[in-house]
């Protein structure tokens, strides 16, 4: 029988994924020696509430409410805690005390991932963290190792479950948006306070860790463009499909020059339409799916759940044996590579195509007056289609589709629209993507 | 400016793969160096002949005919050349002498992994092949690190664009397969010699390797089960059609156990209906997806070119910066791991569905000898469908879909079928998999 060297596991958390962890690690010890060469024994389980109720039952003896003694003296530390602190102060103790770090704490990456990774620079650890991004695909490392002599141009993600299942709902079964977050809420994809979702803040805190990662820069959370999809009508997802589209709630990470010629990052979160052909169409429920476009890869997807407890434990798994290989063996332990050093651009440098909607009098000379408006913009317009009002006579609705255009000209192409005396009011903008 | 260690890249091997690693790994020195940590200096590039035309112009003094030589001294070795002699030998000499490899070389990797693993093993060296599977597409990695804590149940991969891109043409433009194979060929999809692909003995090796990494255990080339495309007509392509399915040539591997109890792997390469809501159904043309199903993951899918000159490259190079990264830091090389020492089990002890067209006379009673006939044979039937020959009056065609059967089973019955004296003939007999 092998003998194998002993690494001591803190494991910070007993939640959905947390519990799932522990219940893993224990029941394949042999098995994760096997893999890692090292023996994993986790030494302690940091809870709130000792007697809390769980669904997977954990040894009495390994749960202590002291998670700073725990961390002291661990050689690996799982960080399932989430939100900043205290998560970000016993992640911080752990690296200075020189363990690596396996954590799937978005937020917390997002707000201070700078910061965490400077920390273990110093000190040689490691920040392991595919379970902070689209559950147990596997993302992270690809982008980091798979893709490290590749250059990553755009990145498309469906990275919020819960808004994919309702946007998929309002598409696939007619609901409302009321009826759908309903629904969503029922199943458990959706928090009783459901604006971290909705609002696509969940969303954008992934696509600062993509945008990151993928281009090599320090990203803040906070210059993300972010649009949620609480104003998506019902309407607005017939008018996409009668036109080919399926509407996705998207994290979009891209480098772009911006109109000054300034190289850089667009990293930005919002509802958008995409073709029914694109693999991301495709991607229907609580599911979620990372679409890479790479220079010489071209595009790859990477598909999954993107929550769940027993799924996100698989990617900490996953992290912890690497991390225990790393920790036997030695290795590369760069931190986070930053030397691109992109500044991130503001989202009016952003080309994109674009559809508008606008409820207009149906009277002669308004298509004109509205084409004009769209030249005068520096918008081309690419499609035109014109509907009547069944329901009000005298008025129209026009589906404009744009080319290619920068969302600095199409806001104040709007803005000129709104002004307008022909046009009643402004229906619908949205950019389409993966085009 | 950063001073990096000097890392000594010998490349073997100048075709479409070969010549673009070489372009690439020329164009983005200073990017590849900052993500490595290494300066990856390129000593030169073995091929047959200097003064052969290639698509990508190459500085004529790497160029050498020595591929011996060229190996001396080199810290890493790509061999893109291809087949089993002199790449063999070569990667063994570079492995003794301390280099690590990286490699695209699925039918070596197949036929000899073992050796090549085991010799890496003695010296601490390490052999990297994502390219040696689904071009561009990150598997070999996230099976071997991010499911590293999961246990992979099953893989179904699209893994050989030829085929999937004649399937496809019959599909969706209703194609003959003579048509099909022409067009391929005509657009590079096919070599001139097909067999290797149609016949799929390509989709074999990945599925030995597939195998291999995701149960931990060495998976013999030789006894994969093999069926190619060559035999598929419209009409089983139309039916499928009709019943919701597509037909793909996949590669199997799946933990199973056989009838005994042996518990073992099953690696396996044949046509299979694939139902049209599966993620698999919808990979097109020339496109690659592997499937795989992992306990806590769940299903998880990667998707992207399956071949390609500069899309291999781009998996030959992220390799590089890996092997490199580990050439500065040091880090795990832990060769291939294969302690779970699994045995590839016959086809035999398989288990799913089947759908089987007889063609009958139309005559009472035929329908009960036939359930007979299936019932004996211990497979249970699931659907039933009777057309009446359009073309031949007195004889019908029964389509019968059955519940999960063993493979023995199932061709037993097929024995019996055939030798009925209500059965005319035995059409089609597909296994129906993703279920």
């Amino acid at each position: 029988m092998t003998e194998y060297r002993t690494v001591r596991v803190a494991l910070l958390g007993a939640g959905s994924v947390g519990s799932q962890v522990a219940r893993l690690l224990l029941a394949h010890g042999d098995e994760l020696a096997a893999r890692s060469g090292a023996r994993l024994e986790l030494v302690g389980i940091a809870v709130r509430d000792i007697d809390a109720g769980r669904d997977v039952e954990l040894p009495r003896e390994l749960l202590t409410t002291d998670a700073e003694s725990l961390v002291v003296g661990a050689d690996i530390v799982i960080e399932l805690i989430g939100g900043i602190e205290p998560a970000r102060s016993l992640i911080l103790q752990a690296i200075h005390a020189g363990a690596d770090v396996v954590t799937g704490n978005k937020a917390l990456l997002a707000a201070h991932g700078s910061e965490l990774f400077d920390a273990t620079e110093q000190v040689g650890a490691e920040i392991y963290y595919e379970a902070a991004v689209a559950a147990a695909i596997p993302i992270i490392r690809p982008l980091r190792d798979s893709l490290a002599g590749d250059n990553v141009q755009r990145i498309l993600a469906i990275v919020n479950g819960s808004t994919n299942f309702i946007l998929d709902r309002m598409d696939r079964f007619g609901d409302s948006m009321e009826d759908a977050q309903k629904t969503a809420f029922e199943l458990g994809f959706l928090e009783a306070d459901p604006t971290l979702d909705v609002d696509g803040y969940d969303a954008a805190q992934k696509a600062t860790i993509l945008a990151s990662l993928a281009f090599h820069s320090t990203v803040p959370a906070d210059g993300v463009y972010r649009e949620g999809i609480a104003d998506i009508t019902p309407a607005q997802i017939d008018a996409a499909r009668t036109a080919g589209y399926v509407i996705k709630l998207l994290a979009i990470a891209e480098r772009i020059t911006a109109a000054d010629g300034t190289e850089g990052i667009s990293a930005r979160v919002y509802p958008a339409l995409v073709a029914r052909e694109h693999p991301l169409a495709a991607v229907h429920g609580g599911n979620n799916a990372v679409f890479v476009e790479a220079e010489a890869a071209g595009p790859l997807m990477f598909y999954g759940a993107g929550a769940g407890g027993v799924q996100t434990a698989s990617a900490v798994l996953g992290d912890l044996v690497s991390a225990a290989r790393r920790h036997i063996a030695g290795g590369p332990g760069l931190g986070e590579s930053t030397h691109a050093d992109l500044p991130l651009l503001p989202i009016g440098d952003v080309i994109t195509k674009y559809q508008i909607t606008l409820r207009v009098n149906d009277l002669q000379g308004v298509l004109a007056e509205v084409a004009t408006t769209f030249a005068n913009g520096g918008v081309s317009v690419e499609t035109v289609e014109q509907t009547i009002d069944p329901e009000e006579g005298g008025t129209a609705f026009l589906v404009i589709g744009t080319h290619a255009a920068r969302e600095h000209a199409l806001q104040a192409t709007v803005a000129a629209l709104k002004a307008s005396d022909v046009v009643n009011s402004v229906v619908s903008v949205l950019r389409v993507e993966g085009v």
